[in-house]
């Protein structure tokens, strides 16, 4: 098990985030309606930009052209359960990396079923906390390549044997809703950018992780730590990086 | 008549306060897709923890595990109408204490109907505003054990012979949206730690008056005061309430 | 083509800022789900009242007591597009003003057909961006009495022969999801109270750039901003927009 600085460090992550900003991908986001806003906020504070189609009949088209594709099943519905098949052949046809959040997994077998559909798909990027992470463990066992990121007081990156800690964040953002959701659509606009998923998905985790710390600095409350966390991702730079990953 | 000092307290409230600070009761909310953002940032500064699952096939199984269901009919759907059946057969099997919000009910004949098919369940409680709840009377008059909750500038608690009245809260709290929808999730929150209904509301809707008028202070228009009004409830205490209530 | 200068004063701005304050009108969003948070308290902030109702069976009874109709595309479901000739009807029937919002327009044919179905009804106004307005040029042409909103660095208001062109707002705002749509909304405010289309539209747009102007003259980065505009829009008053058009 390693550290997050020993295989990124501040210059690395400035360098991740650097490409977003001038590539602007574009982030296709099945998600939940309670976490579409604040997702597609910290995706344009993070340089990205956000498409949330969920018509199945168009969801591909509108798919097609994005950089990465986050399925989330927050609140999913007839229809978006529908889509995601869609979505999961404009991934495989096109090589469009894709991660998947499976909120409240543990809770509902419509759920699982689609973790699996979706894990099917070789080399998905899977963001979730400990419950569900430890609910989707068989299935993620017998899937193909999948890379496991799982967010709590320490991340925790794994797959390829190897293991990977990310140790930022402030405990704020496990009171503001979709703040997690948000994560893994940033964890998306890096795999547009960034071939190693590994690379990817710490460089977004780290760079989320010490905006939380920024923004908790300024917060007198869940409601304005909100804010500040937005303004702080928008303003991250390299120095702000190099200084919390001393 | 009387007011709500007449039957609870600053430490009556603290005290439910705490309950659900501790507990962190889950709050199952079939809400409209406006409010489901402010409505569960407001139930984890509050303490408590949203889900918001819609789909008929899944809705029954999340919540059976919660402590309270909120049905809203903000922006009711064919698939939000399947569910409903679904949420009341879990909180009659269950004994789940169960909040109805009929959001712009005097407009719609579907609204209506299926609040008349929720307040089929004896002992629901209903928050609404004076237009909703006069269009809804008839409906309530002839229902089972129903706790109508009228908020406005005066806050009306009556059912069962008793009627309290509240008066916290600022008139910013109209002029963002949601914030209504919110009250009643509240209100759910505090029925999952407290029996009484009536003492249940009253304590929800006073911490949240209280909270808004802290908010006002602070606040230069209704953008600042909703992000404001978060960090009150979050930051809401015995003492404040005490200075409030006297 | 005259700037807006040519046709409306700051008196005349804050004049139909004050009709909408006074007459409250409700302006009925079937809009995207990401942008009907914002959308909504951009209203409210402005003096109008949102409704949000997107059921087929119920659309046209909520529609049908509003002083104007949004129409946008941004999150279009199959239930949304069963919603939209419910709602041409009672614009129709009722002459009630609309306003199309074709969001990625430019992605999806389903989108493209709708906005041809939508612009069989005379006299629409659509407000998007240059590559939505681009992509839709040949519908608007052929359509009947169009008066075209192109927001952008510099906005065009274009129909009947003249164009108009508002150089207010601020880059910022291209930094949150929701503001193009919620403009939209606002033009629809303004339509309830202003019988021309192109006065009406610069109105809204002027307001609103304004606002965003004072915004992001306090604002440290996007997250605020969201907050201040809202804040900004509440409090504009006739001194500040002379302030700002001189």
């Amino acid at each position: 098990m390693s550290s997050m600085n020993d295989i990124l460090d501040a210059a690395q992550v400035a360098s991740i985030l650097a490409r977003v900003a001038e590539r602007r991908p574009r982030v296709h986001c099945l998600t939940n309606t309670v976490a579409q806003n604040v997702t597609a906020n910290m995706l344009l504070a993070f340089g990205a930009v956000p498409s949330m189609a969920s018509h199945p009949e168009e969801v591909a088209a509108v798919a097609a052209g994005a950089g990465a594709i986050l399925i989330n099943l927050g609140t999913i519905s007839p229809e978006g359960e529908r889509a995601i098949p869609k979505l999961l052949a404009v991934a495989r046809d096109r090589g469009i990396p894709l991660v998947l959040d499976p909120v409240f997994v543990e809770l509902s077998s419509i759920r699982l079923q689609l973790a699996e559909d979706v894990m099917r798909l070789p080399g998905v990027i899977v963001r979730g906390n400990a419950t569900e992470m430890a609910a989707l463990f068989p299935v993620m066992s017998g899937a193909n390549g999948v890379l496991r990121v799982t967010t709590g007081k320490v991340d925790r990156i794994e797959g390829d044997g190897r293991v990977v800690t990310v140790s930022h964040g402030h405990e704020l953002m496990t009171k503001v809703t979709g703040l997690g959701c948000a994560s893994s659509a940033l964890i998306a606009a890096c795999l547009a950018v960034e071939t190693d998923p590994a690379i990817a998905a710490a460089a977004a985790i780290t760079a989320y992780g010490i905006a939380g710390e920024i923004a908790a600095e300024r917060a007198a409350g869940p409601g304005s730590f909100a804010m500040h966390l937005i303004d702080a991702l928008a303003g991250l730079d390299e120095a702000a990086l190099r200084a919390r990953m001393a």
